[in-house]
């Protein structure tokens, strides 16, 4: 087999078979394949795309790539949720401990964030004393006694995804379908759950501006899950002004402890109800998306869901206090109010430029090597479709340093008109295996 | 200026303007840009192809990139010719000596043969002593002196073009026209003519076996040389059928001694006339190409042509006897007669299997690293559209040791029908600056 031959056979529009995926990953990892055949492979592919069978045998390939987690010896089905990466989107500290509040494990392996989205690692290091680095065993162990776990996705995972990775970045063929779809789903199907509940963002504050690709994207994934025997779901969802009231890390801690005490916004609240129902679903707990919606609104109601959460930080290493006094996590030393400059409805709330924004204030990374400033953010005082008056606060950035260039940045994600704003549906469409 | 944004644009359909071709050359040239950052391009470009404007920027860029020869000492205009090679392709030794012999200068750099192609070089160095690697300032004074010199091409020419087509080669983006007439054009813009006829090959035996494929390539050309300020024609000639009676190198030189002097096949002949007709305009010797022909038909009827070619031989150290001598040249030790095993037309000669056959002989290089056999190749007796009878001679072929598989790969270049062939023209069209 020669990595000449399967360039040109992609490059007329042909599919490689299983062996020559295996071929092409495998070869690639090792080195055999040099960068610049890979990356004449990845522009072809960008153009004639992939077929599903061959989607499939590239994340699989890619999984097996390196280190897979065997995750057999936890009791219960484990189903994994995933989000493609949102502003403001502090779903898992929500939902993880909402499921498991039902006894369904919850065995998360999560990521840093990067670029203008958040990652839910750097998110709970934000709670004083809280480690994600636990060791495989302990791991396995605190899920099967408490049953949930998080933690930092492991640098052995997926090895060949990441230099793949790694050269799409630099010769633009990320936004290609099948590759983002393989790349994602390789280090699912590594991490070890037993099923995936993905949450798909589209609008402008998401990877997939446009719906039609986070379809595209989402039944790319339920289609690998499918082939991987592995039972999955993806919820299409809107990413087109922040998710809740809050974007930065200790921020969107206090905003899950709110959530979980029954205050949270609707969307965030609706949108973990919705994804945890899912996962209850395909874990066998619940026959019906609709049951287990009831059952995870009752554990919102009497507190199960936020005990859990509690119990969490205990096991990790952190303190548990800050449920009840969200002081003790960072705060920052300044608090600028926004006010709108006149009256009308809020059209759209830009979540781009706020992810952006709480970017450039230190909580998100430009690299992977950038630290991040765990305090920063933005608070939003008003949702898409609130009626504000003149003067009303819009917003509060939290911020290390006196802003100046950033209070204009922070106006600028609103936009307030006259007429009230076209509703959009917080979650766009379902996608099962039976769509793919 | 950023590689990444220049892929990206590409990859999008956008077109480059001028000085984002040049860094993109410049900086390749110098390792500045990494390979698989320009294997994306290449595969871009496959796909969005490029604007007229850019092939000529590109063409010019690798023509900066080396040395360029300065033949502006050579009294008269330059115009040199190109074939983008077939099989059994001798024109170059024909038409040269033909045109020179007019009192037109004919500096001509050439190549040596690869895969089923030959190269001028190499069948030039089957004539005993004959060396083409001449000094410039002695090749400008040879051509000022008896108004012909062939040269080896020089390894220092556009080496950009050397190190893309290395990379193209290995990442399956070869066959693009664009990149295919700017690496052409860059070597002979390099090496110093005012003009070029461009011989497009098409048909089995050629790289464009699409007729339309080879009138993009001859228009892409064209424009080239239109943007360059070099007159520029090309026409499009069929290779389905070897050209003349003979493939392989010292075979090839007998036979075209023999055209010179007369005697050689129809296609061979007429397509010398027709190319040096086009020289003989573009270098303002003749108005229309009709006189030329005329006149280059006297020089062929005269002798004028052979004597020249005799010229040619003595002053670049060959043995100048082979003209009236052919059997000084390198001789194979086996003649196998190929019979036909029924009677019929000659319906077709593949010329890309008989072209593969005489590089298994011998003849062709499988990689620039190979030697050749001079001596070896194969002799038709038949010419498309001939009648012949059950064991008729159809060719013979000189091998330096006895054929057995070789002698079924030669009968199965021909088919023999009960009719008679569709007619092929041998002159498809020619394609002017007015075309592009």
């Amino acid at each position: 087999m020669d990595m000449y031959d399967l360039i040109l056979k992609k490059r007329g529009g042909g599919e490689l078979d299983t062996e020559e995926i295996k071929f092409l990953v495998e070869n690639y990892t090792q080195g055999l394949i040099p960068d610049y055949q890979m990356a004449a492979f990845c522009m072809a592919v960008y153009f004639q795309g992939m077929s599903q069978r061959e989607t499939a045998d590239m994340a699989l390939a890619m999984a097996s790539s390196g280190m897979q987690y065997d995750l057999s010896s936890i009791s219960g089905t484990i189903i994994d949720k995933h989000s493609t990466g949102g502003v403001g989107d502090t779903t898992t500290l929500i939902v993880a401990p909402l499921v498991a509040s039902c006894g369904v494990p919850v065995a998360k392996m999560s990521g840093r964030g990067l670029g203008h989205t958040g990652g839910t690692i750097d998110k709970l290091e934000s709670i004083p004393g809280f480690t994600c680095e636990l060791m495989p065993d302990q791991f396995i162990d605190q899920v099967n006694s408490i049953k949930i776990g998080i933690i930092s996705q492991s640098a052995t995972i997926a090895p060949a995804d990441k230099l793949l990775y790694a050269l799409r970045d630099v010769t633009a063929t990320v936004d290609s379908i099948p590759l983002i779809a393989s790349s994602i789903m390789s280090k699912k199907i590594a991490a070890g759950a037993d099923g995936f509940v993905l949450d798909v963002k589209t609008g402008n504050g998401a990877f997939m501006r446009e719906r039609e690709q986070a379809v595209s994207l989402a039944k790319a994934m339920v289609s690998i899950g499918k082939e991987a025997g592995k039972p999955t779901v993806a919820l299409i969802t809107d990413m087109d002004q922040p998710l809740g009231y809050t974007i930065g890390n200790a921020l969107e801690v206090k905003e899950a402890i709110q959530t979980l005490a029954g205050e949270g916004a609707w969307d965030l609240t609706e949108l973990c109800l919705r994804i945890g129902a899912e996962m209850l679903v395909l874990a066998g707990h619940s026959a019906r998306p609709e049951d287990a919606y009831q059952v995870l609104q009752e554990k919102l109601s009497s507190g199960a869901g936020l005990d859990k959460l509690r119990e969490l930080i205990t096991r990790q290493g952190g303190n548990p206090a800050v449920i009840d006094e969200p002081s003790l996590l960072p705060q920052a030393a300044y608090q600028t109010v926004i006010r709108s400059e006149r009256s009308g409805y809020v059209k759209c709330i830009d979540a781009l430029k706020a992810g952006r924004l709480v970017m450039q204030l230190g909580a998100g990374r430009q690299t992977k090597e950038s630290s991040v400033d765990l305090s920063v953010g933005i608070e939003l005082c008003q949702k898409v479709g609130s009626y504000v008056q003149q003067d009303d606060v819009l917003a509060v950035v939290h911020s290390n340093r006196p802003i100046s260039g950033e209070y204009a940045a922070a106006l600028d994600c609103f936009t307030i008109s006259q007429a009230p704003p076209r509703h959009r549906p917080l979650i766009w469409q379902k996608i099962t295996a039976e769509d793919v």
